[in-house]
């Protein structure tokens, strides 16, 4: 009885999914996943917060729809370090920063609406707002960040923008300073929101910090997404929106239709953590993995394929030969044992790959950058030979 | 800048919301929360699966978004003691079984679409079809649930029915066997789907179980909603979809863009839960409470208060004389230190009322009631008074 129902959906395909990555295929060195490291979890210290948050009762009742108290407290003082000026009613809690974009989706998009997203980008960004049937107005976005031209020519009326302005997923691109005044303008001048994702804005290896653009906004413009998953652990599943109050209040009613409330478990094991440890992400360990990662590829790629150097986040951004298609690779690769994820799934050109450093073994990234390069170079001869 | 953007979710209201029923305001005993008592968690055996569940790191890490496989796979073996045939397939585990209407709504309405809904009946339930612009058809819901000749009688069109047929929120009814037939058949008729939500199915103190509709469904058009928050704990959000695995499928890609995948933590330790302990509802405190705010209820109403003897879940539901107003009545039982919910607020008649008796202290039961009944007393001088 389904089939009349479910026709309006028919667009709802299996692509990739967080089962492809989180199971492992054997023998096989993915750099397809964009998951944290287990490495990077501090068990004895996970374990020590775990025992004292687990025996108070609140841990286990529902907890406010908007977040436990003390923790939007303890999140906003963490945005104020960020140079975000806010107090706790511009926080609301989520399930994680894919809940946020859920939840501004459901406010804002009505069927049809203009989204400008980046080309390529987090696909779960692009799924948030298709589930709403936005349209999906790409603007590309090269190695330092957002094309700013671009966007200054797109019409007018388009709703808002989702960027991940700090090491960006896929490319793992960072908007320089003087672009994120620029687009707080265009913002401005066209009459869009946007939407910044800082999911990984902490995990900076070395370079300058560059400030949210949130910590620019001054009349209400940016929402600001954070997210502990890939900073603590994901598995609370502990994401946030800075906003004006109002959009929080606004929000907030839409998450008691969404899910009632988030899991009080995981919001009282992240603000005892914020206050016991603070917030500290596991940056040496992903630091060395992009050394050896960048390390490997200098030496191994050859001269025709490109990528730039990363400051931070997980990803490199591999641009082959333009006669090159990834997914052709990808197969070729895994029967070298090696993994990625091509280009397109983000909405990027047949020739590129993106190439996360973050879930492999410190010891498994030499061996799996040659397994690239051997694919590489097998699929480049029957190229040649072909031609 | 938010007023355009905002002006399409004007409807979107605060009124009663997590908050008002977890802030306790001193001196007032409060049967208006539906929250579980914290002292039905079993604590030492939540501090000892907690211990073992943490050191795992797959309980910090993404978990797949249909769900933890083996929390699946228990569900599955839970529902079949229900009389529902199913397996791991057939479930979806969601954020609580909030977030199972969310994705149902989510997934099947269309602006305008027609949804019948009980009345009284649950507002979370109506919250998330609203998020979608359902159009809510409200079929009367009595003491012995639906009103089937009437739902017989409503245009053909509707999408789908949403009820709560076993110990209902707000009135307490179940819908008996014959009833569950019946109401198949209707569905079956006029061709809508029904959801059925079994968050207090095993709450059930006294008389015979009555299987879920779902037990009785052949062809799919039963979408079954579980939840451990009313049994086992609310703090870990696991509650679930079972349905037909297209279906499923379809709830899964939508909540890979709503929330990516449920918290790890919650999923690992609930099936560490119910592979240790099983799943035994704490039935005994709630069913001395109700035994308890029963006898109180029969001795100190007033003969034109009427109220049913419920056989499980949390609430009673009083009808109070036709005059007389339950949301004028409650800031007077305020005044006297009682508190509950008018039933205006589930869509119910201005003189009915619910009467939660989950999360009050049994020694506070005898009391409160004595305290609604002088409120009531001093309500009707005052109404005898002025006519």
């Amino acid at each position: 009885m389904f089939g009349r129902l479910l026709a309006r959906r028919a667009s709802l395909q299996q692509d990739s999914s967080l089962k492809d990555v989180l199971i492992h295929e054997p023998g096989v060195i993915s750099f397809a996943g964009g998951l944290p490291d287990p490495e990077a979890f501090d068990m004895s210290r996970i374990e020590e917060i775990t025992r004292r948050v687990s025996g108070h009762s609140d841990a286990w009742q529902y907890v406010e729809t908007e977040g436990y108290p003390p923790l939007r407290e303890a999140i906003a003082r963490h945005m104020q370090q960020l140079g975000v000026p806010c107090d706790s009613e511009h926080i609301l809690i989520t399930q994680g920063s894919q809940q946020g974009l859920d939840l501004i989706a459901k406010l804002l998009i009505d069927p049809g609406d203009r989204i400008l997203v980046e080309a390529p980008g987090y696909i779960g960004g692009l799924k948030a707002f298709e589930n709403y049937e936005a349209q999906l107005v790409p603007v590309p976005c090269g190695t330092d960040g957002l094309d700013l031209d671009h966007l200054s020519s797109v019409p007018h009326g388009a709703k808002l923008l989702y960027t991940i302005p700090t090491f960006q997923n896929p490319t793992g691109s960072v908007l320089p300073l003087d672009k994120r005044r620029a687009l707080l303008e265009i913002a401005a001048d066209k009459g869009f929101l946007i939407v910044e994702d800082g999911a990984y804005h902490l995990l900076r290896y070395d370079g300058d910090e560059v400030p949210p653009i949130k910590s620019f906004d001054t009349d209400g413009r940016v929402v600001y997404l954070g997210s502990l998953s890939k900073v603590l652990v994901p598995g609370i599943r502990i994401g946030w929106i800075v906003a004006h109050p109002d959009l929080i209040q606004k929000l907030a009613l839409l998450k008691q239709g969404t899910d009632l409330a988030g899991n009080s478990f995981g919001q009282l094991f992240a603000h005892r953590w914020l206050s016991e440890f603070g917030l500290h992400p596991p940056v040496d360990l992903y630091h060395r993995k992009r050394d050896a990662t960048y390390q490997a590829l200098t030496q191994k790629m050859p001269s025709n394929i490109r990528f730039d150097r990363v400051e931070g986040g997980f990803f490199f951004w591999l641009q082959l030969e333009n006669q090159m298609d990834a997914t052709a690779l990808l197969l070729r690769a895994k029967a070298h044992g090696v993994s990625f994820v091509p280009g397109v799934a983000f909405g990027g050109p047949a020739s590129t790959l993106r190439f996360s450093f973050s879930q492999v073994r410190p010891e498994d990234i030499d061996e799996g950058v040659s397994r690239l390069a051997a694919a590489i170079a097998s699929m480049q001869q029957e190229q040649d030979f072909a031609s």
